[in-house]
């Protein structure tokens, strides 16, 4: 049996999420479908983490076991005439047995994107949160920083993560920069791992800052604001050491 | 009765091109819904041109008449709201009342976009035509330029416009550039006027001297190559006097 690790980008739009669920098109339940119908029998593929319905992504990292001996870069070529457009297939490599895509992950960058202009183009939509009222930017770009370092985030935890009852809330966030260009909002939060919606809730609690809702800018709040819609998140990059 | 000038974008992926037809989602028909429901009363919308079922607009033009007295940045906000987001109004005002955005143009730009590397991203599909297979693209730039000037385009009409029955297919470009990068090929043509199909006619043209079946990619060919796929089109911009 040989171990292969892949690297895949999806448009999160029409997809509940990558967690395979009965009936519901999810990226997991869509991989697994056409990989158990490459090697003939069951396969499980496991991914460096869930995102939520909605969300895209840049660059995921997945692994799976297979015996079927095809060439990395002939998988490669199979899986994205066999799957959607939606989901592409960047590189496929063979890895040790004992790779892990969730657990032997070091970092992971997430991106959201705010368009404030008046109009929205039609293009980018589905890829971004249309934002064109008043905001006070530079007290966000103040409280993005805040967010750097270690820290408790319960507040910013979905509060119906049952899978998360009872274990650590606090993680490490290594950078958290806003940035503004061309009439549009960037948010970067590169970090040890996120809670479910804890990028949603921190961007939601930018936008309050912007709000003037957020008195000290310099420190994290202990109440998160409310949670930004999926479709302007993206997962940009998984790290392993 | 006022006129009034339109510019607007759209994603051209889920209409039937701009022509108002019985029971299809069109551009024209959606614009004259809307705007009927504004003015209580039918509305009739005259475009710069048509574009194609599947062809995308960054900057078209049109126009209509209206009694209602609502000042045009309210208006363009009100439509906004109104339409589905895969059609945004980027302005609107008040021209004078012989304006007509077909006959009063005097130039239009279309943009096609090829993607050529291994992978096209999810975000980038409904949008470009993917051409991983080899080309060479000297000769694509160089025939590019060949259809500049004076031409008789007839060979690049499409076969089934009716409506051009006996009428000169001979159409001025003012400019014809094939751009490469970054994986990309963008291909920008200006001219007076285009007739059916002949942008996609003429990009098809260049991936055939690309596959190295025009030998003399210094002038015209006289037969087109096939008509390439209507996602990767755009309307850029219309100019008027």
């Amino acid at each position: 049996m040989r171990r292969i690790r892949i690297h895949l980008a999806y448009d999160g739009t029409a997809f509940h999420g990558w967690q395979i669920q009965p009936d519901l098109p999810t990226i997991q339940g869509t991989l697994e479908r056409i990989l158990t119908g490459i090697e003939g029998a069951p396969v499980t593929v496991a991914g460096s983490g869930r995102t939520d319905a909605g969300v895209h992504a840049l660059d995921q990292v997945a692994a799976f076991t297979l015996s079927n001996p095809i060439p990395p870069e002939n998988l490669r070529r199979a899986m994205n005439r066999l799957l959607p457009r939606a989901i592409r297939i960047l590189s496929a490599e063979e890895v040790p047995a004992d790779f892990h895509a969730r657990f032997h992950a070091t970092a992971k960058t997430y991106e959201y994107r705010i368009v404030r202009g008046e109009v929205c183009l039609p293009f980018e939509w589905p890829y971004v949160l249309h934002h064109p009222y008043p905001l006070d930017e530079e007290r966000m770009v103040v409280l993005a920083r805040a967010f750097e370092g270690e820290h408790d985030f319960s507040a910013y935890a979905a509060a119906d993560d049952r899978d998360a009852l009872g274990l650590s809330k606090v993680r490490r966030v290594f950078s958290s920069v806003l940035e503004r260009r061309q009439g549009r909002l960037t948010y970067r939060i590169r970090g040890s791992g996120f809670l479910k919606h804890m990028v949603r809730n921190v961007v939601g609690t930018l936008l309050e800052a912007g709000k003037g809702n957020i008195a000290d800018c310099t420190v994290l709040p202990a109440k998160c604001g409310p949670t930004v819609p999926a479709r302007g998140l993206f997962l940009v990059s998984v790290e392993y050491d």
